[in-house]
């Protein structure tokens, strides 16, 4: 029967990083505990939504951890609720004993709370992920291209492909990220430091999120693994998996355009902040779009709500070219297409009023680019 | 037709606090608007529920405003989205213009909106109340009274009357405080440093809750005055009218004890910790009970969920005195009392398990009283 003590503090960030894969409102009920595994190396914490999977892994070599283990074992405890407890113990130590019919016994200063546990072999098996030849990619380059196309995913299940992000690795270096809802699109291309073996895979937008938020900034590096249905990230004391979406992404490259009539720079906050002006007008109306007028290199903004009112604006600009134009959008998909822009100026470049304009940040080539489609108004 | 100019940032301020007044699900829909009233001296902003009434005045005395009035009037707009395009305005300075059928024209930097208003005769008028004799409060003891006990009132319409907060003064200069849900009853006493008419009135806790966060700590004293059915709070700037409750409030004092036979001195905190961890597990408990033991002067916790688990514990006393006793109560009822407690130690009062327990700041007298009834477990 499980004996240990441990840090409080450490035993709750372990636990709050394993919960974020636990669902309270999941179908399969035994997926609302968080699994305890102790041997004499350390303590596993697994959860899982069925989708996503997290193994938390605490060694006794950490020091800050101050783990000691006395006896080995398995339980689950009810997730949210084992939490809350271990949070509101008095004491910086806590010590976890279980007693008979799986129930455990937390002790912690004066404080003793006694919880019921159930059979680790209720848990369902995780699928394993072999774990040979990793692709090692720095954290913070996976977490930009995720914060830089993740967004544009589909959050509806009428195309599940579509509620994915594509990641393609070619000549072992080259990564293309790219998402996209069929109303906006976003890609980022980049060469890596270290090589892999190729893969093409699509990844749920909602479980790249969640990697965004286990994998914090002092984690430097996560090894990549793949099986023919998951994913793994590793990291030193995290295990991430997540199922991959099924199915074949649709050729994005033969959207991108590559000629252009008209081209505008503008800087990224100012160009922001007008968009969200004109959105609180556009909400009102029925297509819900703002009208972008060009006219002898000058740039305006114009939305007409019958019922609420009306903003006309010039638009500050560092540069405009080429031929006059007016196109129709909605305001929403160019603000997040600047949202996810760290460059401080943006270039937009237009065919007509019918074909996707594209957005890049200045100065820095088109390895990441967007395309937002216009909406046709009579 | 309205015409002025205001300092944006000072403009938002105003509206925000009218805003508080204003409910956008309110059956009458005038009420969504706020009133923007423009004379030679200033302007008033005013947001109403048909409950609470604000009246925001900004001066053109008022140096940081920049209000530059050229021409008056009123008008009412759509409170919620006024706010949030004046929010979004480029510019510190904020032009507004009325033109024809009652539109609003908002020039800030090159960004202009023009909005939809309404005639403000349509809003309906509020009621007046006389301004003669204030009873002038501390701003700071008014708060701290009704953090003090309006949290103690009922939130069930089932008995209007324990929804709000009694005030009575006596004598010219001494005020009671009180409110009860029937479960437990908190009753703050003072001797003001000013005096005033005598009065009686009940007044609705969720009122005296918007009050708080409208008068901020920057504003000293607050003129009060009555009238038959509503009191009117004044500062400079602002004036906060809310109805008051219509019938008799229950007679408290004779609920109050005096006579003890168990007293407890406990640590606030620590205290309100203990009840927090009983509460994880009474909540899953029938009848959401803890049960506090004293015996031999030592103080435990209990609760027993046959579902989830159990908390055994002892707490920490200053001091404990008297007869040995068993009582069971919901732990949600004394940590609320704990979080209206400012002392760090506090003074608990028992007579036996079936009455209610009183809960005082330890040293400071009976000012500042709290009841909390147990509950019967068999």
């Amino acid at each position: 029967m499980i004996q240990f003590s441990i840090n409080k503090n450490i035993f709750l960030q372990a636990l709050s990083i394993t919960k974020r894969a636990i669902s309270t409102k999941n179908a399969i009920p035994i997926l609302s505990t968080v699994k305890i595994t102790v041997t004499s190396e350390g303590i596993t914490l697994t959860g899982s939504n069925g989708q996503i999977s997290i193994e938390h892994f605490i060694s006794i070599q950490d020091e800050n951890a101050g783990l000691l283990i006395s006896s080995p074992g398995s339980i689950l405890l009810e997730a949210g609720f084992f939490i809350n407890v271990v949070s509101s113990m008095p004491d910086l130590v806590l010590d976890f004993n279980e007693i008979e019919q799986k129930q455990i016994v937390l002790t912690s200063g004066k404080s003793e709370i006694t919880l019921k546990g159930k059979e680790a072999e209720q848990y369902p098996r995780l699928q394993e992920v072999p774990t040979s030849k990793p692709l090692v990619l720095e954290t913070k380059v996976l977490k930009q291209t995720i914060n830089e196309t993740a967004f544009a995913a589909s959050t509806q299940e009428s195309r599940p492909i579509l509620t994915g992000v594509h990641f393609v690795l070619t000549e072992n270096k080259n990564l293309k990220t790219v998402a996209t809802d069929s109303h906006r699109m976003s890609q980022r291309k980049l060469v890596l430091d270290t090589s892999g073996d190729d893969f093409n895979v699509v990844i749920p937008s909602r479980s790249l999120r969640e990697f965004t938020a286990v994998f914090t900034d002092d984690i430097e590096t996560v090894e990549v693994f793949f099986s023919n249905n998951q994913i793994l990230f590793r990291s030193e004391h995290i295990s991430f998996y997540t199922r991959l979406l099924e199915g074949t992404y649709p050729d994005t490259d033969r959207l991108i355009p590559t000629e252009f009539k008209t081209t505008a720079i503008f800087d990224t906050a100012n160009l922001r902040h007008s968009m969200e002006r004109a959105r609180l007008l556009s909400n009102a109306t029925q297509n819900g779009t703002v009208k972008l007028e060009i006219a002898n290199n000058v740039v305006s903004a114009h939305v007409n709500s019958p019922e609420v009112g009306r903003v006309n604006e010039e638009l500050d600009t560092v540069e405009v070219s080429g031929e006059d134009l007016v196109i129709s959008f909605n305001p929403t998909y160019l603000i997040e297409a600047l949202k996810a822009t760290t460059s401080e100026q943006v270039k937009i470049s237009f065919i007509s009023s019918v074909r996707p304009f594209t957005l890049i940040p200045n100065n820095e080539g088109e390895d990441f680019i967007q395309l937002v489609t216009p909406v046709r108004t009579n």
